[in-house]
């Protein structure tokens, strides 16, 4: 059932019973409703997917099993699955968005939630700088990228563990800096929670966190700003 | 003591003893290093701040109680004391950042830190439109603001208690929010510790936090974007 | 072994060894002892089944599996398993109670423990408006149906994350909202303390909580509450 | 500044810079919004004051230091405070709410937030009886009230250390009972946070928990469901 | 290798490499050491029970899980394995110990624990008298039995979810009770943690508290008053 | 308003309005219901002792303040009060309890709350040995009294930090171990539930554990078992 | 991809795209970067360790699963897999290290943590003394060993539970302890929470602590300090 | 009352009744033992150091308030008391030790607690680099000291906020490093648990972590090695 709300304030959206989509983002905030793909029964991606596309002529999915990727791969032989991040993508934005994201991680294992977020920045039309495993234990692997991080628009830092590589870049750039806690780590680390409250209070200014191994949204924070850039103040 | 490190890596700094100044700062960031005015003594306050003010005719100290401020205000007739904010500033950045960071309140007793992030951006060259007591029990009052907050370039959201505002800003616009969980409420809220990882776990896209009161950090990040704009990619 | 007690302040029990069965409690609260199903055997669960049964000719089962409720269906054909809210009922309450509960959700995962709200409510002998999706997030979603929740006499919201939805609600009615926090999340959500601690904190009045994924104690606190209408003061 | 937001889904409001105050509560939900007089500067509580009186002729503030309700008395010899409850009110809705409330305490140290409770009540309309120090480690003193408990229309259970009242309470009444945990207690009890969990977690059905030592928000509940019994379905 | 300690105030024990068995705790404490069985291997536990059996003609194991079990069995004929404590024990103390102890459980899925305590008790020569499924919410029940809990030297109660039986029964009795917290409960109550701490700050006095679900502790120590008792003061 | 419940079911309790005084517990449990000083006025107390005082001719007030302790010694002048402990007792059991319990502190600092245990007892007819700053980190200090700990009925440990005396006593004697954690430490202490978490998971059977700091309740249970051993199974 | 860079202050590194492989280490540290096995694909760790084996021949491995370490044995026959400790090593340091390190244990389930410690020592080349079983409970057990462990020049401590063994060895020692928690233990453990925090409180000086489970962290920290005897001030 | 215990297991004492002075620990450990002055009153204070100077010519207390340490300066001329490191001293061991600890701070609030650390080692014969206030944030202080740090023997690192100074320093160094978290921060810090935490999970091999503004604890682990580099193997 198609709703649609006339009042000046209000916006469109797609009743499917189990769902309202929101098909009026894309016009509010610049980007289509992104699916949170856990949780979900195969049935219920599949129809918001369609309809997704129906609409927008691209979608993104997170968070999906390959064995829920599989089927939807079959239908839409355009759709792109990337295992590492499990995003199932759709098109990409058609404006392009100025500007690079350095999306850094510490370790080699932080490398699914990076491209998490490099991969939904790519879908909103951004470019992305991939600096991976430059932890602080090794400071020269981090110092000889000092230059390809500084150039970036936006930084994304990725890592477990105690987050140090957080407040050493927050120090170093000129940009905003966005802290992506994973939960590569034990005992201490309490599944990423240390990380995420030592990333809150680093030593660094202008350094904003987001919730742990949430990549997607870093990756839609940082092309938002993008975004801004592109239209403007 | 002052040091000078030639190498092509290193910065300048200013070693006074109990603090290593970081007088580089202003090249590598935009900005001169900002003072933490807690848990500092009045003469290493003094002293940081007559550094500050002789290398970079500006300085911002957060943070800092009155009886602290006293005596330096009577020292610097033109700086400025806050006591809301609880910032000290003197001078501010030469160059005016483009656009305009909305800062958001959801309730009365949230807007001294409202106050830091609307200082701090000031003294860094920016514009801020200040939109306070909106919070989501009394939707219409934020709903009337709706033009007002979608008109800003970045938009902060300072709350407390569950932080609930912070989700719906972030279904509203176009532009990335910063949110500042603040230490107001009692009980389950533990002193601000529900209303950060509320934040964190938000169902709004493009929302990022910082710790629990620090007007200072979301302030700084906005103006970084705003930097950002100004300088370009 | 049956028991009596005749004192006035005592009530009848049925004692089965592993467990005394409270068969007085129709009597005192107007319904049969509820049956909570998990961490029982299946003999236990048929044991209490039958004896529930014989005695108040109907029973509700809660967070039964599906294997578990497969042979009790084959032996009480009438009996009714829903797959979704984990519920087993047999019969309903002979005396419908006046008004209507509205059962709101954030999300499209919220829905099983909603739907364990709504099955416990309809066997107590309510009526249940099912208003899904509407989290804060695509503010309109929630609008469209504003007179249908202030339609309601009780409302439940059922939410994960960071239970915004409680808090705008809360704001909207003149009627009593029960909050459910659920358990979808991940990371700073913490399994839903995140969401239970947000929603106890939150800044609308009226609004009181149950445990996490708790659905069945809301339906049941808001059927009281109905029943409370229909026997009057 | 008063707006006017002539929208169909919009409210009035009072716009007073550092707060929006909601004058159509009233009219949504039957009662003027109530100030939280915590954190708030006298004039700010005096200027918030004198538009409530001037509005609705009644106001209610929780939470209110002696020294900031002395100035007030000064100002409206009508209006009462309790020192108890640190509640200051001034006249009282003019609809008598039907049935009654029942409020318990388990302790003597509970009492000053059961009063908050039952002075919100008092002013939405409602009639309170205060049955105090029932706590369950000397039963008898409980059971003696049984009557009295269950001829009440809702129950209040104000408890501090272990809460465990709420459960006896909980199996003996048909009427919805809503927790009040207290931080009455020291050590394990963790200013009154495992009092919230463990009735939270409580074994009897129908019993909902609002915050530590918010007695205004049960009150305010248990006002809310005597309002349904009053306007009918 | 067999190890003697001459000295006044030293013990022996045997010195199997992995484990150095406490053979002098029998004479020091009146019981032989029993052996934790999860996280130890078959041939371990084997080699320890050997061991036990042939120095004290008796042994008990905790929490053995069936598959260990069965082995030892085939090789001790007169072992005795409960599926419900996971107690898998070896004879028996010779001296019987007098009164009797009370094994209290709230609710049928505390049952395991409750069979842990009351088998370590009679291991050790005690008598137990099980009380199971009193939980508050039926209080009759409680009552119902409070002639035989009274009748007892010590009273164990085994409870989950809040744990309100033990400050109930507290209340009723002269003779010391231990609590034992199960992890029987979800969400709020964080498994069995919150119980704990609950019934740390029992408003009952005489209670004192064993570990979540450490049925063998609570049994241990009961068994240590009855054998008080047997060798007086 | 004295209230006398004729049930065989029910106590006797002295309705004093704010209170509810539990003078049948004497019969039931063997002593007079203690009173909490904290939290309660001074008019409070004074009217419970007085109440007490008259019924039993003992009484016994924990955590009373100095300033609160004088006026109540100038109104009975046989009451004695420790500033230590912070215990006003006025008159003592009249039956002598047989045995003795050993009060054993890790430190100093832990000697006050080790003194309310042992006021306690002794109030309740009990005798004490108090073996004071035996903690572990120089063992010898501790074994040198382990014949007096071994020749004690019951033994209690108060220790802060990491308590790790209560492991090393529950290892020596045959006796039951009550372990009282203080709040004793800093930083990752945790203002004692480091100490307590720490007791609770202790490697030595047959400890229980109390409330931090609550020297009274370890003293009551101690006590308890004495009377069982005076009173006989 | 092999960087070099020729700056005094910066190192050398293989860039392996995943990771940025230290080869450097061995002359700032004096060993090769260990590998953390844990959450790496098989591909990743062969790579990983034919470029350590191929640059310093020797590696080490640390939490690799049995099937991921099959198939790096069989390509390098001299390489050693330890099923206890879960370590791969491929030969060991050229310089003996003087010396000896003791490792104790408390139970028989601390040793595969314990043997973590023990084989990274041996690695760096020092050497063991292996005292296990030796937890306070059968204080005789550890006092046996007390001349092995006084004759140690650095002395680690596993233990789980309460981990109260730390305190008793930091008391009895001239000799830096260094204390690891194990995940042993239940319920208010805590896994392993409980036992960190204890022994971050303990009331020995001279302790410090490693994360949970971390035996490799504790053997590097003691080999260090070996190597720093090995070369001097 | 002095005692002596003969056995050769067993040290001497100095019983004080509210403490049992271990006045053999300086044959033990090398030192004396060291008083923690924090909730001691002054005259237990008084009398333990009268006991210590008498028996070692040498004694230290830890955290003394300014107005407890002045009479104690009175009566013993030589006694020096550091104000910010709250340590009184007497004496010093007569032993130098080898080598030399570098004590490094984040931050300027840090150096209390590095004065604590340092204050330790000298008192126990080491020597002592300070090195202070080379947080992360501005890397370039740190490198600029890099080959100070190298030169130690031991490094301690003591920072507040998220601790990310020791992994970076744990990367450049061939020493242990003892990091000791301090309580310097707000919000999401936690008071230092926080820090802790961030530090037991750090990146870099090698570091152990000392309790929360421990630098008495650090300094003494860190004399400790010397002290083995002095004594050999």
């Amino acid at each position: 059932m198609k709703q649609q709300n006339n009042g000046q304030n209000l916006n469109n959206f797609d009743d499917l019973g189990f769902c309202k989509l929101d098909t009026d983002r894309e016009r509010r905030t610049g980007h289509p409703e992104v699916v949170f793909g856990m949780n979900k029964t195969l049935p219920q991606v599949e129809l918001i997917f369609a309809k997704l596309v129906a609409h927008h002529e691209r979608a993104l999915v997170t968070r999906l099993q390959p064995e829920m990727a599989a089927p939807l791969l079959q239908q839409y032989p355009n759709a792109i699955y990337n295992e590492a991040s499990k995003l199932l993508s759709y098109g990409k934005s058609s404006i392009p968005l100025p500007g690079k994201v350095a999306v850094l991680t510490a370790g080699t294992t932080d490398i699914p939630i990076a491209e998490e977020a490099a991969g939904t920045i790519e879908w909103m039309g951004g470019t992305v700088d991939r600096i991976y495993d430059v932890g602080v234990a090794g400071l020269d692997r981090l110092l000889s990228q000092k230059e390809r991080i500084q150039a970036a628009s936006v930084v994304i830092v990725v890592a477990g563990m105690e987050g140090a590589l957080v407040s050493v870049v927050g120090g170093l750039v000129r940009r905003p800096v966005i802290a992506v806690p994973t939960s590569i780590g034990y005992g201490a680390n309490l599944q990423g929670i240390t990380t995420m409250l030592a990333m809150m209070t680093s030593c660094a200014a202008g350094v904003s966190v987001v919730n742990i191994d949430n990549g997607f949204g870093a990756g839609y924070q940082a092309a938002m700003i993008l975004q801004l850039m592109e239209e403007g103040a």
